[in-house]
């Protein structure tokens, strides 16, 4: 990949100064940029790593003095975040997957696959499938039984596609990720221990006569809409009888469980291990950061965060910041933590307390 | 799938009034269901979205007044969820997987595998692999050498069985699902700081001399009884001299970790990130909730529960509901959370006192 | 595998006594031992189990009566887990995979694959790759475009390896284990409502104008060191500019998430479940228990050891032992624990003391 100056400037929409011809093969970091490279330093705490490295041209703060710096080039942002997205897109390289269909590839003659598609070896497409156009599939994936993906999208090595999922456009996929295995439904014929122990809040487990759980199928299937991207590992279960639902523009990181009937809004964002219980809903632009869970059957509000590995085990309002386990509101969480670290020595001081009010009683 | 009334009632030993003979295809929640769907209405409070929808037949409460809510035929249920087992199942569509042997699975000729099986395309079945009768293998699944499989197993897509691994009949495993990869299990040659940590409750990492790991191999294997689901990218690893165990009867969700010399009980429940470190043991109808771990040598008896996100440190006697990190019993981790919210304001009110306290002692 | 007493012994510099002749076929627990097992009783809590077994020789405790333990020949070691180590690997099965590349594997021609390299039924090896020596591939493996793996690779199935991927020699690797699926990174046009909420640790969602994610492309890659293990369904993403690199002799269990551009110390050991989010700086010999966590953009010193569900979420110093959410160290979480289980009863406590006081009040 080698871009000019001023195509990459232009590409951001940003501006730039010096000789917009000189070329450049990747973005690097300040420090071990090389001639051929673009250094990244938008801050000018990168200044003395600017010197350090070999860059002729970089990406600067805005306002910087480029001449200065010894550049023979400079593009200035003021997002420096929201500029690397443009930035490495222009240096992407994206999976090397051959046109056409592999002839190892095995596809049920009633699938549809769209033109311009690129499937690549031993995938095994099911009956009835549809895929559209210009779709890339890596090789040794699974899309099964009427399945339908939209347009342009790219699937990588050993993804699973269940039967009768529905994918919008512009699907990213990553590496052994799972849409569509069933839920995890389970029930015992008379009222189980757990049923008990979630009624009482844990006091009492009665009735515990031994049973084996009889399964609830999953007659619904998963819907997910544009432009959503799937981590790898990362996991969505089929719903009991509606389907489990993602909203456009959700960015689902790797390990990350989505339970059967959940609905997710758009442009959501959900980190790393994150996970969704059975039949929760959560609103738009909700982001769950590392490690976090939600209980089943909850309601979270637009714009809900939760900090890592927070556990959410009731409803959340609209817009509300979460921390902690159970979850509360970040601000609280914090104070609730401090105040927990200065507790042994709270306890102390209750001690102490105690004895003076002893001693000013025997007094009185 | 077309089921008429009287073929569901019966199928779920429940009682129908109306119409038996008419028709359903799929269940449906009750405000969007249309006239060839069966309304899923089994609580009172389903009466308005049962009129909201265009359903003629209902799965209703015991007692409902069927006529009055304008169906022409009704099932009434009273445990609705052991209901649904029966109901989702007769609508269940089970995965295409065609009969046979496809021609590209490759399967050891020293391999026995039972009557009536479907082995789908890139299938790889090692030496000595003995599968039981009507298995169902989707496809680019892995068996590796000596692996035993019982009777009616159903195997998705991307599943992986290890050498040596023994299951029980009627198992089901999920897209990508890992049994029998080796345990994690390292130790240095000489006492390392994670040793000496543990021995002092983190108060000494004394001796922590750089030292590599040597690895400690898995001679075992992994035994699994009858019953048993496993769900996507889920992971039981092999035992180092005897077989790590899972019980019939268990079902596990996923993305679980299951550690090497696990002993689990018969018809656990373990939730999506659930994980069971290493050497310990559960006892029969123990509930992991999601993300609860349990630590490693450790022994959890009958019908323990814990809630999601549970930390498990310690044993845990027969019958307890835990919850917290770590774990207490789930109604002094209530109290003791609640207490939590309202620290800061103790410690404040502990202040205020304290001077009130100087105040009298000045006096006195 | 059969061993002879004397060489075990000799494979694990241990001494032995009695009849160094016999064979043995596998290790076994003292009370299940038959005569052809080693029995594993290397401490002295086990007599009875010997007893209950019918092995003929066993690995004991130093200084032991083997005779008077009713065996024929004994080997004795001082470090039982150590001694763990040299033993299940005389009796270690490897996984069996034909050598040579077999015919339905996909090589690109310009891949280069080193001498005595064993490459299973649906491998696909992409372009430009370059493998080393004595690889061992088990099947329905992916090695995308431009990686590169040293020698002695033992890779299982399901297993992907993503383009541009560097790693060292002696390299294990677990099935479905993901090295190299993009970095989970994206960008807001605008400043996003998780940005507003960090800067102000929760108290501020403002600007949270909805908008759609932009991403931020993965043009580094991984890069990983020699005699690396990686556990089943455990992820290493690739970095945003440079790679995502984990050191030599780091073991990583299973369904770990190593995040874009994190950096991973020498010889660490990463728990099922452990996530070290983007950025972050692990040193050397660093632990992190299972379920542990890491917040983005973190330092953790050499040594840190980090319990079981820990979450890391501001700079560890060299050789500290963390616990806690947030962590703590261990000590100090510990003693805060506690205080928290007494915490109700310090708040019946305080109550009490305020009446007392008022008492106290009155009277003066």
């Amino acid at each position: 990949m080698t871009l000019r100056i001023h195509e990459i400037a232009a590409a951001i929409g940003a501006d730039y100064a010096g000789d917009g011809e000189i070329l450049v093969v990747r973005a690097a970091e300040p420090s071990s940029a090389g001639a051929e490279d673009l250094a990244l330093a938008m801050d000018p705490r990168y200044r003395e790593a600017l010197a350090q490295g070999n860059a002729r041209a970089a990406v600067l703060w805005p306002g910087a003095d480029w001449q200065a710096l010894g550049l023979q080039a400079a593009i200035f942002v003021d997002r420096p975040r929201y500029a690397m997205a443009g930035i490495t897109a222009g240096f992407d390289r994206p999976p090397e997957i051959p046109p056409g269909i592999h002839p190892t590839a095995i596809i049920d003659p009633s699938a549809e696959i769209g033109e311009g598609a690129a499937i690549g070896p031993f995938c095994v497409i099911g009956a009835r499938v549809r895929i559209g156009r210009n779709a890339r599939l890596q090789g040794q994936v699974t899309v099964a039984e009427d399945a339908r993906i939209g347009d342009d999208a790219l699937i990588h090595a050993g993804a699973r596609i269940g039967s009768r999922v529905v994918i919008g456009d512009r699907l990213i996929m990553h590496y052994n990720a799972v849409v569509g295995a069933d839920g995890f439904s389970f029930v015992t014929p008379e009222p189980s221990a757990v049923e008990a122990a979630r009624a009482s809040l844990g006091r009492e487990t009665a009735g515990a006569t031994p049973q084996s759980y009889v399964r609830i199928a999953s007659n619904g299937s998963v819907r997910i809409g544009c432009d959503v991207e799937i981590g790898a590992c990362s996991t969505i279960d089929k719903g009991t009888v509606a389907d489990t639902a993602v909203g456009d523009g959700t960015k689902i990181d790797n390990h990350v469980q989505i339970g059967h009937n959940v609905t997710i809004g758009r442009d959501c964002l959900l980190c790393a291990h994150a996970a969704v219980a059975g039949s929760s809903r959560l609103g738009d632009r909700v982001v769950l950061g590392g490690q976090a869970g939600v209980g089943d059957h909850l309601v979270l509000g637009d714009d809900v965060i939760a900090a890592g590995a927070t556990a959410i085990l009731s409803n959340v309002p609209a817009g509300r910041v979460m921390m902690g386990y159970p979850a509360m509101p970040m601000d609280r969480n914090i104070d609730a933590y401090k105040a927990l670290r200065r507790l042994p020595r709270l306890a102390g001081k209750v001690a102490m307390l105690e004895k003076r009010l002893a001693k000013l009683e025997g007094k009185s």
